[in-house]
């Protein structure tokens, strides 16, 4: 290694430069040819599968993202092997290579690792799958690809976030069985609570009739806090996986209608005004 | 490994990757079938177990769904080894490869190991079972399944939380034996403290003497804070496991009545307002 | 290693399989005579000292409990060896397996040891009993087990933690001598402090007559704060350990019926009204 | 290396001093040609396959500022190797020099390689674009630069961000199609709930006739809470990338002008005033 | 190794058991005998060592709990190892074991040697004695005990905080020197400010002329604020340490009283109320 | 090393102190001399230079200082080195010395080479010069000096702060080209937006016809917010870097006097207050 | 080491008790002579300095604090050699014992490696001084002495703390050049800004006439908030280090009674009240 600075020919360098461009080029070309035949023999195998077997679409999506992802990554890798080997340098001793840039190597790249590591069981456990609601990290939003080393979710407001799957630690699954409907109301000290609870569940029974979405309840749970000025009544209900806001918004406004319509109080907050006049 | 690349012969490649193609395949169907065979054998022996000698059917669940959990993950790694041996990958050197991969690997796969010892240690201290009430590390709802590498927890809302073992630290079971019910309620300056604790440990009576699953109390325990409007006074008592909120929800409607009944005021925020006109 | 795959005979593999079960069988028998009469040997030992030598009985609960504890992880470390060495492997060879594996065990299993350091400790310092209240990384509550991995808290909603050793940095440990109660008392700006201060003197020396749970004090301290809208004066006492909650209560409740009966105010929050008319 | 301070010859050292600022400068001076040759040669190439090929202009700015920061970085190795050389240092020994010195470079290096490893999977990914609105761990702009090592955000008050790739975890990416505009509005508890919808639903029906950037709704959702002194309205909708905002402020001033015209009230909070006179 | 679980004798295990138990017992009473000897000899010392050379006495205190704690520890660590050697277990074996199980321990126990190492230049730098008035990690109280390992704290309301001497980093002593008494007083707007400071620091003065442990001041800094609804005036003091709060109790009574007596408003929240009539 | 304390002899030690003592003030004295010298010759040169090729000041003085910076730290480390041979200490075994010690220096050093790495890089890529202003970890000011080890940054309030290069993360440099002015202005209720957005325009039309650093808009975007009291218009401009903070004075005032010229209210918050009277 | 427990004489050990002891109290006895000449005479010497040359004496104490410091853990660690020895123990096999333990040691003795490394770098590049202001890692106040491992802090109520170097991040030293004073006054919406402006600057020039510790300013930079109530606007100034306080507190004085004196009302917070009347 000691020699290989003076041993430099700067003429014949040019001329290594060209042939090493050209050769550079033509793996390049030949890269992306590979590529996009394989990803559509990948595309047509599922779509078929999709359409002769009945898979559900959300895992079908899943597998063919995550197939593509992997053959990806594979072919990067062989093809920069083969370019690194162009140029006279082995994959093998560079990875190999102990001593203190193998440690740091080692260290930085642990994060690469642990992407896949979980990744593979995030896939194996069917933790989620495209198309699913979930959060995860502060991350709210719809899966659209989980990869091995990155998941993408799009967020309701449009942003697609892109996440290594090590920040993956806890994953708050939504698209996974029956929902919740949860609504307090407040109603004034003045009113009587019984009175209240009874209105309430006949508003309550009246928009399940109507509602197919809604499985269970809604029913009055009861007193849920005595607040600074109102008395909190709780309502919840299960309903169909995807239509708890929607039977949230239609309980609401139900729920306000009746209790105008018999006369019982949502009140403002309140104040008690002690008045002394000085000056 | 220098001259592997050269050696590649294009031709025989394609015939090789068909055969490969249908390897791969068989060892596929094989390993569904298998485990298709053994998950419905490991069920049916714990349906029996449970039916013959009537264990708890938390416990019983909890440790067919670990049983089920830890078959497929020795059924995946002895497949993927069948698969790597195939294509003439060992495992052994592969594992055993030190150097700088190795060196990643081993730090990118220590959270599976935590996640695996954290998990064994959680069953065999019994700290939670499929269908206890638990708050784990921010999130909160009822035991799906406890796995060897993942928890899975049933939000209260419906949302379905997967955990790696982990990252649970500290683990609160609700579960475990009965449950205090707390009610504060608040009178005004105005009020006399003792007519008004009488008032409601009389409440408190009669609402025990309704309800079999409070096991102690209530009981009123005094001024547990001196307000900025009111004289806060404290209500505790155990009911039976998960019947604390519908006590706490009886005891609140209960005192309110009581307090009313007595034309004891339980006051609004209040405000002194010092008057100054100007200008 | 190589061969194995191969050299697997199906038909005499089902045989074996059969008589692994039996002896896995025969072996998880064994396991559960031997640990419930080691347990019930421990339990009578202690019954029998703890009535003999008269020791106070939390610690010897804690005692008790460790050394259940204790005997049943190494009951299950020599089942476990007995258990893999009837199939095969030995546990001398499987730990000491270096490279990629020894790497990501050993850091996985750091927790562990973590756990077993620290809970050794906290055992040889007597740190905590079972039955202290105590506080630990933010909960709080009372010791049901010390154990050398894991500790039980019982929280006083009746909900039960399991934590590991090794999250207990700072252990603060409430039921380890007399205890402070504190009461902050706001009085009007238009109020004499002296006054006042004399009037809550009296009032808490009245107390402390009828309460022999109170050790020192109650005695005024003056001045805290000159709050937005009142003048605090502040109140300590020494009580009884784990006395001090209901002294507080009893003290607020006296001070304030010192200072209705003496007409001095507890004043609400104050605000000047300047009033601009416009409009 | 014993005895190399005393074979220092001072009188010599002078000379070699002069030399070796020479040749130091000689290198320097050969370093700048080559790196503004270098330059201009890559960015020639980029702006020919730009008009030739019309891809689209983000990723061509992406590529060709990465591939002028992998020229840089490799032309300062070299160089710094043949400054190295020149001094009489190893760039090997150095290198593989283990040790106490080894482990500390190790360790202190790894934040580069961590920095190396994320950037090239970001560039792999295609997470961003030069031009795309981005937010990263708490810096909110638009890419100007994705480097290997850094990546440089424009916040929208004109800061430049210099932000290491290591510190990217959860890339969310603000330009990956159709955004959401989202506008609340409250309206008093008096008003009619229906009658409101109805007029507000209106008001989007004009405001998407004469904007085309509007690609679904706006609609009206419902009731999404029951504020404590208004009953609030959601609306939402589908605009074009970078559009939202517009939208949101057009719909914001058409909503409220829909309000005031069909004399539907948005309320300013309320509070309930009880009067008590005193002094 | 292999085939010690065969070997076993089972009738002379019991045989043996109960002799292991014998010597079990011997060693601990020896060890208690030996531990209640060096424990009174090394008190009776440091008594002797008290009165004799009259040192200051937290100086004192805390080298003899030193002293004990270090005799503690090393005393069973012998005796561990006699208890270990008994059942043939070689420490030096079990500490040098390398491999998997010696990484882990390694790793765990870190801890320990943390907190030795820190413990020791707390002792060593004198950075707290017993008695002192300290502030560490949050925790705020008179130290009872400083050990090689562990702190012992003792909050002000009675709770004993033990603490792992790795977990103080940034240690505040409340107890090396003079402390400052600092009040803080608002006056109103309309009040001129000039005789405000004077009335206050000739009520600082009256203060200081009866209190000996006033060291510095009171003296009046001026305007420290321009708040919401009040000028607001600081004052500052140097006291005795330990008497900072008194000081400034005693000031905050004293201030208020001379600002009454001077007629000097110290004002409540202000707020300008613009008064529109609607509906 | 065994012997080395049983050689020593004390006469002949008080000899050699005299000696160490001589030949160390020697050493230090010829290190100030070179250290003053070697950094006058620096200025120097750097003076010619931004004289005779005017480069970019902020760039000469971070170049300046860098090279300053990096003669101190080799000067030290070379005297260091001739300083430990004169006493017998050879610094290649002591860096070289592995073990427990290594372990230990080499743990504790990776932050210095953390420091030295990040600094290298922040100074490649230019990311800072002398007299910017940059934010970084919370700590906001003008930069001073750019060093290997430490960045000094002078905050607005003239405080110098030390900064590890280490600690920085990302860079928000904010001397990179325009800055933006933002404004945001409530108007009342009943106002008119259109007429209001139409005075505002005019206002910023005017300003900016006055003020050359102006580089775009002022320009009003309309709605941003509909608040519980106003409706909150917002103004965004384009100015010269460093100017930003003035423009925004000048708008504020500007704005402020064309609504009120126009008659249009800027509201203070509003509350509607519900009057009910009560005993 | 397997025999040395049997091996012990018992009787004879008594007698080495005595004799150990004995040569444990001689070194003590040294150790305390040797290290109280040693502090004498750097005192000394550090003195003799401080008077002949003139230096900043801030720069002699940080100085003459360092070497007592030094040369205190030096003579302890020899000492503490010269005891191992006389017991045997060889603290080159102590440290060099590889392992387990020196796996533990070398992690638990990090932190006291970076202490050291951060220290010297702190005090090579002069980033405090003792008598200097700084603020680091939320710890407020003057330096009282800068040691290799730990910095002594007082706060300015009196708390010295003690804080390992490691913990020495970002440090801020408020001691090095002229401090900013800033005031921020509001004045009512109804009032001409152009007035305000004009007074104040009056105000300003009056107090910087009469201030000597005044550098620039004050001058009044413009409206810097358009607020809920009032327009406030923003004063600056600079002053001699450590003066800013005082200057801040005569100008909010000066700035008020120049408000004042020209009607310009500086505004309580406003509320506009909309009256409506129910029930």
């Amino acid at each position: 290694m000691e020699k290989w600075l003076e041993k430099i020919n700067w003429a014949e360098l040019l001329l290594h430069a060209g042939i090493w461009a050209g050769k550079f080029l033509l793996i390049i070309i030949l890269f992306l040819i590979v590529r996009s035949i394989g990803r559509s023999v990948i595309n047509q195998m599922f779509s078929r599968a999709a359409t002769h077997r009945k898979m559900p679409s959300g895992r079908v999506i899943t597998l063919q993202k995550l197939v593509i992802n992997m053959f990806s990554y594979v072919l990067i890798f062989v093809f920069a092997g083969i370019v690194f080997k162009q140029f006279g340098l082995e994959i093998g001793t560079l990875i190999a290579g102990a001593g203190v840039v193998g440690l740091a190597v080692g260290f930085g790249a642990q994060g690469l690792v642990s992407d896949v590591v979980t990744g593979f069981f995030i896939l194996l456990e069917k933790q989620m799958d495209v198309g699913d609601y979930v959060t995860i990290g502060g991350v709210d939003g719809i899966i659209e690809e989980v990869g091995l080393r990155t998941t993408h979710i799009r967020s309701f407001d449009g942003t697609l976030n892109f996440m290594p799957n090590r920040e993956i630690s806890t994953l708050a699954n939504h698209s996974r069985g029956n929902m919740r409907a949860l609504v307090d109301i407040g109603i004034a000290y003045e009113e009587d609570i019984d009175t209240a609870i009874q209105v309430l569940q006949e508003a309550c029974d009246k928009v399940k009739a109507n509602n197919e979405n809604i499985m269970e309840g809604p029913s009055v749970l009861g007193v849920q806090t005595l607040g600074a000025s109102d008395v909190v009544i709780r309502i919840i209900s299960k309903t169909k996986n995807g239509e708890q806001w929607a039977v949230e918004r239609q309980l609401r406004q139900a729920l306000k209608e009746a209790l105008d319509a018999n006369n019982i109080e949502i009140p403002y907050p309140h104040q008690v005004e002690v008045r002394k006049i000085e000056k």
